[in-house]
């Protein structure tokens, strides 16, 4: 016989059991994780106020004892956003898989997993406590000094002060020591920064480093994006879990309202239809159905086919307009083109997906697409192999049929936003090759491709139609001149003639130089 | 203001809301996994009992409604392994979060995730419960019928029926419905099915597939390999929350004992070396060290230094003649080489790195290396390029310094063993840059190309010896017979000559023929 023991364990120490999932693999990935984490809460507390976002991050080599690039550090990150109630701090901040519930509405942060993460990676690499300092702007400012109960995943609080809100102050600031690796990380964090704030034109990012340095990146628009609604489901794709939990907690009295009441795009018409796919009574109350009459219920949705786009209120996509200018801001690309694709859905859950093709100007040429991958309004840098978006423009695009050579200048950025982006990591690195998902993206890079196509043509016509002309240019004067000396006229002027093809002065000019210079390059080949 | 609402979810909620983290993305790539998941546990249970495993997997198409590949299909899972107490079967199906305690000990699940979350899957997907047979051999056989209630964590058992065990059996079966596309993850499963036997065989793996196809994988061994034995942890790179955990549940009395019995490789020396970094007195009772000197603790182990390897028993690597008769049966390369690393830690978890070069044989000529990845004798088929073995054979090693050319029949192994082998997905599919590991695979593949150097560098010499051999071959007997035509003599017998310079008569005849074929192609050309 062979005894087996069984455990159940707490979220909070799976994730310390299994921190390679969060992103936590070493020094210089879980500072960049880190930071990535805190500022990433710091714009949703923002966003969810309409506030202006101004971000701080301060990181301070402590007592440098040790050599070597892993260094005990400290990290703060202040911001403005809506702060955060006395009562939830401990939790909100203490606890694995709890936070905010934002419910079909995009943000951020998604997985309640990130912020307390990395207090915890903090906790577990410098065993010292966490300071977290909030206030909602009401009349007192919390301090609270805390650790993590990994073992039952909840909040050891070690001190809780409370100071007098005198200038009506609003944000939250977290303070803590962690062991990290700057050196290694650097390039990354600013990378992530500049990226960010490309992405979030309305945010100050300020980041003091350890050596004293600051990086600024101020904001370039005073407007604040439209924040994103909260939206009831999509029908499409819902599966019989999440349809039993909002039979649960209807207050509708029939099947038919609970349809149009609790999803969104289903009017009566719609609602009858559905049901008209099942045996059930259109009726009948919701908390009555059988177990086989949810599973038929949510049968029928998938067969339907007729629902309408879901509603893209949910969503904050980057704008077509807006991804075109942080591009050439940064790329200065000869071509650029956006497509916005309209609003789609994978299980019950919309997205928009965007795609620019940019090519030229500074991207430099590479057999490699230079990939940029944004998510919800944050940059995605690591694992780029692993995501959708790579595998669309490497796999599925053949670009030689759009005019584009093994070695090109060519740039490719997708932004997905949804509700829920399906991420294949805790660390929201890499995007899950959800089929519908890869399908707007290929539609999208097509579209794009094809402009490039048509611009790429147009550059190969030109350059044949140059062609053409520079053997004008150069030979039309010549054959002239001869023709004159052995006519023994002068030339005539050909001017007129010339500008008739198309030929200018300036043309002639280039091709004269050009002369000039390969025969120079001749004389010193001679001279070797 | 703004109100914000917070929530605690369960971990079974986390991974519905999340399933694409533990690799269920899609109807094909969550087939594939919920047979993995399966699969590997039927392995380990096998292996803990020391039985040689039959698994038998049968994937049947339910009443075909829906048109296109996804479908809904019943899967079946049976193995001959020790089984499970009726009393744990529902937690240990029905809970996320809840395994077995393998303690420190190489395991192919490693998560308490993926079964349950098969079925959980499977639930989401089709709204029917899934059964559970399973004895450990005596008396009776359980047979649950379970649904999980996501939103608790916890199972919810339809039905339970006691059989009398007459024949002893002795296993587990799972049986239950799931929706999925087996046309587009078929190959994928053969795939996984195949690396598994090749790195498990002393294991039967029979699979039918939905039309009725059966493919066997039979046990081409009868020993069973030494099962992993359960260590204690390594001192090297434990942290606070571990050693807390330790100094909680030790029975020793003073932390000079404390060290010797929890720690492997630790002796009273070293214990006592270790405490003199500290101001920590040897006799001190452990419950009695104080925050701080828990941290001093943690230090001076990192800074000592001196520590003896891990203990590899609680290790089973595939083994170096092993994974050379793997590869040899598959491949048949010219040139192989296995490299097997030391056993080596990471965070207090030892590992062994085994890496095997192939060249030539079999292998397509390809500007990418092909790459076989396993972990704890499971092959990793998704995610390449997120996995630490790509980042090293592809961005760590220089591949033309080993006379590598860009297009090259080139073929890297590498299989990792761990107690604890650090995924970056719940999916287990890539494996994390740990920089410890990431450095035994750089050694690793480093040696085995040495040697493929070595192999590379005879080939070219012996061109270019047989090069010169053939100048001699082809112009020494012409200069011959020139020479006596020139004099007027007979050619005399230049046998001996050519002999004595290498050249046999085999050479001058295929340089001769050489010559004749090289005529007739000027003659062909010549036609055109």
């Amino acid at each position: 016989m062979v005894e087996v023991r069984f455990e159940q364990i707490s979220p909070a120490d799976f994730f310390y059991r299994n921190r390679d999932i969060a992103g936590f693999s070493n020094p210089s990935r879980s500072l960049y994780m880190s930071i990535r984490e805190l500022v990433e809460n710091s714009l949703d507390a923002c966003e969810a106020g309409r506030i202006p976002p101004d971000v701080l991050i301060d990181l301070r080599a402590q007592a440098n004892e040790s050599e070597g690039d892993v260094k005990v550090y400290r990290l703060t990150v202040k911001d403005n956003g809506i702060g955060v109630e006395s009562d939830y701090i401990p939790k909100a901040f203490g606890t694995i898989l709890f936070g905010s519930k934002y419910g079909f509405k995009q943000s951020r942060g998604t997985f309640g997993v990130g912020g307390t993460m990395a207090l915890l990676y903090g906790q577990i690499t410098t065993n010292n406590p966490f300071r977290v300092i909030s206030s909602t702007g009401k009349k007192e400012i919390h301090e609270y000094s805390m650790m993590i109960d990994i073992v039952e995943n909840k909040p050891k609080i070690i001190e809780h002060k409370k100071h007098p809100n005198q200038n009506g102050w609003r944000g939250t600031i977290i303070d803590y020591t962690l062991e990290a690796d700057y050196t290694n990380s650097r390039s990354k964090i600013i990378e992530y920064l500049i990226n960010t704030s490309i992405i979030n034109p309305h945010a100050n990012l300020t980041f003091i480093d350890p050596r004293g340095r600051v990086y600024s990146f101020m904001r370039v628009i005073d407007e604040i994006p439209v924040p994103p609604k909260e939206a009831r489901p999509h029908p499409l794709g819902v599966d019989v879990e999440t349809m039993n939990r909002l039979l649960a907690s209807t207050k509708a009295r029939d099947v038919t309202t609970f349809l149009i009441r609790e999803f969104q795009k289903v009017g009566r018409v719609t609602a009858l239809e559905v049901l008209k796919l099942t045996d059930i009574d259109p009726k009948q109350r919701p908390k009555d159905l059988s177990h086989d009459q949810v599973t038929m219920l949510v049968d029928a949705i998938k067969r339907y086919g007729k629902f309408r786009a879901p509603d893209p209120s949910s969503l904050s996509p980057v704008g077509k307009e807006f991804l075109e200018k942080g591009i050439r801001s940064i790329l200065e690309p000869e071509f650029i083109n956006v497509v916005q694709r309209p609003p789609s859905s994978y299980s019950g859950i919309p997205f928009i997906v965007e795609v620019a093709v940019a090519y030229g100007g500074k991207i430099p040429i590479s057999d490699e697409i230079h990939l940029y991958r944004f998510a919800n309004k944050i940059p995605l840098l690591y694992d780029e192999r692993a995501d959708v978006s790579w595998k669309v423009i490497n796999e599925r695009i053949d670009w030689s049929s759009y005019k584009v050579m093994k070695e090109a200048p060519l740039a490719i950025f997708t932004s997905i936003c949804s509700p829920k982006v399906p991420y294949k990591t805790v660390g929201k690195e890499a995007i899950a090759d959800r089929p519908e998902i890869e399908r707007e993206l290929v539609i999208a890079v097509r579209e794009a491709a094809r402009h490039l196509r048509g611009y790429l043509t147009q550059i190969e016509k030109g350059e044949e139609v140059k062609k053409r002309l520079n053997v004008y240019a150069k030979y039309l004067p010549k054959v002239v001149k001869l023709s004159s000396e052995l006519a023994g006229t002068n030339p005539p002027d050909i001017t007129p003639l010339l500008k008739r093809v198309g030929v200018t002065k300036a043309m002639i000019k280039e091709v004269e130089e050009q002369e000039a210079k390969e025969s120079e390059e001749i004389l010193i080949g001679g001279e070797e």
